[in-house]
């Protein structure tokens, strides 16, 4: 399962269009508040279904990646989620790669009054990132014989890219806020995502991060999902290779999990719900970015708070009803409630569009029954 | 009207979609919020409308039933719908069949502080179910000479079928999360319903709860109904038998209760709002489940208060002006107004799409007149 | 302009219309937030449009009626009401044909506390209606030389006829709950709406008032009066009569009651808007119903305020911003900015969907430009 | 680019309509909450992308306009505005060219008790614009050697035509509640766009402001820069000509100018967002009409705030993550994201149609990923 050539970017080909202006037409497009999982005619007993998901040569049990986010993980978070049975990714930019000792970094950034949240992170993240470390906290991880994935801005990919598989890194994630299958620049050499991948025996997943607010820019989940998913069909249809759709952004509980599967994804990736866990790396703080533009900041200090261990926030028991806990048991109901054997059967289940109940504060509490009297 | 075979499940078969994405269609559903019904052309004097329902031999002045919520139905609850005209159904698998005296138990979870109630709710519920209980249960209600329902999870329903049916009850209801008519598990022996209904002279309805925040899965409520009335309408064609279809689920007004009946519904089933009377056994709260799920819970306490006797909740008068209270009352203002005689015509009642107003909290305060000048 | 046979009731024939599920097809239907007037290619001085309404003999410079609610009609205030331009309609059914002096019982009303208000007034409407305060009013208005409706329940509207008439009122309006062409009941005569109009000179509007929450029955404003002004167009090829249709409920702003004009009414009836002024009979207070239902409320007393004089908010100068005074001069300024001379020529003008804001409260603040640059 | 005939004006021509009811028919119209811009298949360097604006002769490098609010333009932030690459356009009919010192007037405004203020603007503005200073202001302005434009009500903008262009201001901005190419009037004579035009050699943009609560009227702001960009393509197939269109109006951050660019602009102007800034006349203040009416006022005095300076807001660095700040870095983000070389190219780039998230007030905070596993 290793692709050499980039994917057709056929994705946001035009569907079915409205008229938004007699100079515009647009699509609908559509988040996970907006649609919801239809029930199927058979279902599955929840302990029977296959949740299990395949990277490359690696088959991990829980199909949720955690986001490399400075807020979520570190040595420690990458075992736990690695025995857990899912797989962490690290921040090669980030303040593991920086500090030889992050944690009084990341105490001062939890402890940092909100009027200066962002000069200490930009200050922060001055510091140089090091080589060595980043060989070493890999190293640590594996230590502990579990799969660990690393993600590196497009700048430094290539450079690293050896580096990291040999220290043992099962995948190499190259996120940014321009990744497209080509980037146009006169400043800089641009990364070559074809020759990167040629170069490598493990998997490399790309990723593009964007804020709507900020610059107005972003497809809501459910759509750009299915989009993606489409093209991994074209792709597959025209190559006779199948390339992994990792889904990452918007998910807060485990219902919007189930229904990026049902979009097409074939894992999901996690960065907010984690970074409330006691075994996150930020205190219960998250921050948006790898790596703060100093010019045009997306993302301040969010406090999370701790609600529960990791593992009750993927495995449960859940001692909250909101959703947040006991992720891979929502999703391994859900599938059995929509009768689908495994992911791929799930990716075909049927969602119907169905706009969240905005009353009263209560938006994920719209339980349903349908009887038939004999 | 009894039937022995399942319903074909037609019901959730794709009507018009509209893509989500390349790779995804969806159906939109639309909830009771989203509807209202259009006045006749023709009208009816509240007074003389017919809104009885027949469900098997039995004959209820009012097509609304009691749902099988703990923090609703016990006996004393029970005998009082059943003198209104109603009916309840008693959860089998509840705090009245696990405790001879559940008085205190009940008192004991309203009394709980927020922070104890999940594992108080837990430990409760691991006593057993007692089948002595269960028959003490339904003779108790049916000493008052009024209809009871029962209701029973799939595991232990066929073994309860012959107690029940004997003990009196009027109508067995099977509920679960995962009840389809057919259920694939290697671990357990499945319900059989086909064999469970010939095995019974008395209506057997099935029920299927899910939860929209927790899974993703739920269709809002006007559109799953009118599917499974659609249902209905093929499965009489084809068999020449009519089934009924009782709908249950998010109805929190009389409005609601009317929508239900446009949509298709030959009944409701209505849990919240009677939680929120004197009579119910609650004492002011209700928590969703039958059984809470250990590991993943789905419903906690929720606080409802005590607004009025079940009197006043369903036949009136009533003294708030939200719609709760005199459900009846507004059931057949809402028939009359519509020029509908019987539920069977109202069920073709034009509704139109048209979204709650969300402005300044005052969701159900829409007055409406048009007038003609001469 | 006298109409003796009812209105062809087509005007809620199905236009397009969607799934709601596979029983069920709806019209999607409009409301006052929801839509927008598009600017005209050609703009008019506000100062120079004609807003006037003819109904039957009558000519009213401003093409609004006070609406017949008890906190808002008294002697008073409909003479204010007609020396200004516009018309009020007295209520037959309430406090003023009750009490000879009403004034000490809307003062009680005012001041009773919240928990007392249902029962109040459910007491005070118990006073029988006595017929020659109904001569006494219309007289004590007329005697001021300006227009006055009248309105009164379907039930005493035939009886009652001759008297109005005499007495002077310029419109009788029927108004209840339950009011179609054709009303159906075996426990009391029906009201002929064709006989009554054939046995009176003056013009005899008929208006249906039904609640969303509590009935769930409503269609939303804009769609309801452009279906009957369809209804009128109809009607005015069959017949060659032109009726006039009469808006009532939901406008709050001078925005809403130019979109209802544009929406095909040919005058409105406003209510609440008038509650708030300092000429309205319930000093700062209305409610809902004419005649309360003791059974079913569904309406109480809401505090209005007392924000400005009738004059302020029909004729300005608006002292607020919020569109809720100077209702002619924002009409009259709306016909201009859409090239509208005369009301016949707004019912023309273009609507756009567009839903309200409901960003940070300002509903309704969103200021447009479009410039274009030579 | 001077143009002497007015826009065809086509721009609202009916395109798809669904039927409001059976009276009338509607467009659906879209604001920048409701749309979101689509990712580029090829992204730039924002570093790189050309972001400059041609107006007349003059080459803006900032393609965004200072609206002439009192609150915002004054000479001090006139001159800094054009030193930053924008043009600000002061108001001919505001408090700078009545007073000849309004510093103490503007004070006075912020001041005000919230009770006062309505009162005091309309007193302030009772003064007589005195000419002289229109001539003062714009050359005080010129004299830092930077763009200015000026804008006047219709009813003046002939006689004050050639004193403004002699004075040296680059633009003349007509603007009115009531500007189209044609107006009916039969008490004053009207503007003559075409006379106005081709007595001038400096561009000569016209602008109208509608109120949508206050009078109804209002296309949301996607749709109506849409329609009149598709107007500016009519004519220029026509005339060989491309006029620019200026959109302005309810812009509140940098995501909602990218939209406006995509919509089909050629350039913003923006008001609010600088009337937050340190540099801004008002003190932290805004009001909405240059002139207000007295009869039916539409805007009062808002507290906005002095959240940065304007360079802050305009070229950063942001010192908040909201969208308010660095409005051109994050136009140009957008650009590059988007792959859109210059402005041109980006009207063509592609939108969707994506409702905001109203929940939990985080507006402009999803975040969102899309990776492809190889």
């Amino acid at each position: 399962m290793s692709v050499r050539a980039p994917v057709k970017p056929s994705a946001f080909e035009a569907g079915e269009t409205v008229e938004l202006g007699r100079f515009k037409r647009a699509r609908r497009a559509y988040g996970f508040d907006e649609v919801a999982l239809v029930p199927g005619r058979v279902t599955i007993n929840p302990e029977e279904v296959d949740s299990s998901f395949q990277l490359g040569i690696l088959r991990l049990a829980i199909p949720i990646l955690a986001a490399a986010m400075d807020g979520v993980v570190d040595v420690r978070f990458a075992v736990e989620m690695g025995r857990l049975g899912g797989m962490a990714v690290l921040n090669l930019d980030g303040l593991q790669t920086r500090y030889a000792d992050p944690t009084s970094v990341l105490q001062e950034i939890a402890e940092a009054p909100r009027e200066h949240i962002n000069a200490l992170l930009q200050k922060v993240y001055q510091a140089p990132v090091r080589e060595q470390l980043i060989g070493e906290r890999i190293t640590a991880v594996k230590r502990a014989q579990v799969p660990v994935g690393v993600s590196s801005v497009p700048a430094h990919a290539s450079r690293r890219a050896a580096l990291v598989q040999e220290a043992g890194a099962d995948c190499l994630v190259v996120q940014g806020t321009v990744l497209t299958a080509r980037h146009i620049s006169r400043s800089y050499e641009q990364l070559s995502f074809e020759k990167l991948c040629a170069s490598l025996s493990i998997p490399v997943p790309g990723a593009a991060c964007t804020t709507r607010g900020v610059l107005g820019v972003g497809v809501p989940q459910v759509t750009a999902t299915s989009d993606v998913a489409a093209a991994r069909e074209t792709w597959l249809h025209e190559s006779g290779r199948r390339v992994q759709v990792i889904t990452d952004g918007g998910m807060r509980v485990g219902g919007d999990i189930a229904k990026a599967f049902a979009s097409g994804a074939d894992a999901v990736m996690v960065g907010s719900i984690f970074a409330g866990t006691t075994d996150a790396a930020g205190g219960g703080f998250h921050w948006g970015m790898a790596t703060p533009d100093p010019n045009l900041p997306r993302g301040t200090r969010i406090k999370v708070g701790r609600r529960g261990t990791l593992r009750e926030v993927l495995l449960g028991p859940a001692r909250v009803d909101d959703g947040t806990q006991n992720l891979v048991g929502a999703l391994r109901s859900a599938m059995g409630v929509c009768g689908a054997n495994d992911l791929r059967e799930f990716q075909q289940t049927e969602l119907v569009i169905a706009p969240a109940i905005q009353n009263e504060g209560k938006l994920f509490q719209q339980a349903q029954q349908v009887g038939m009297g004999t």
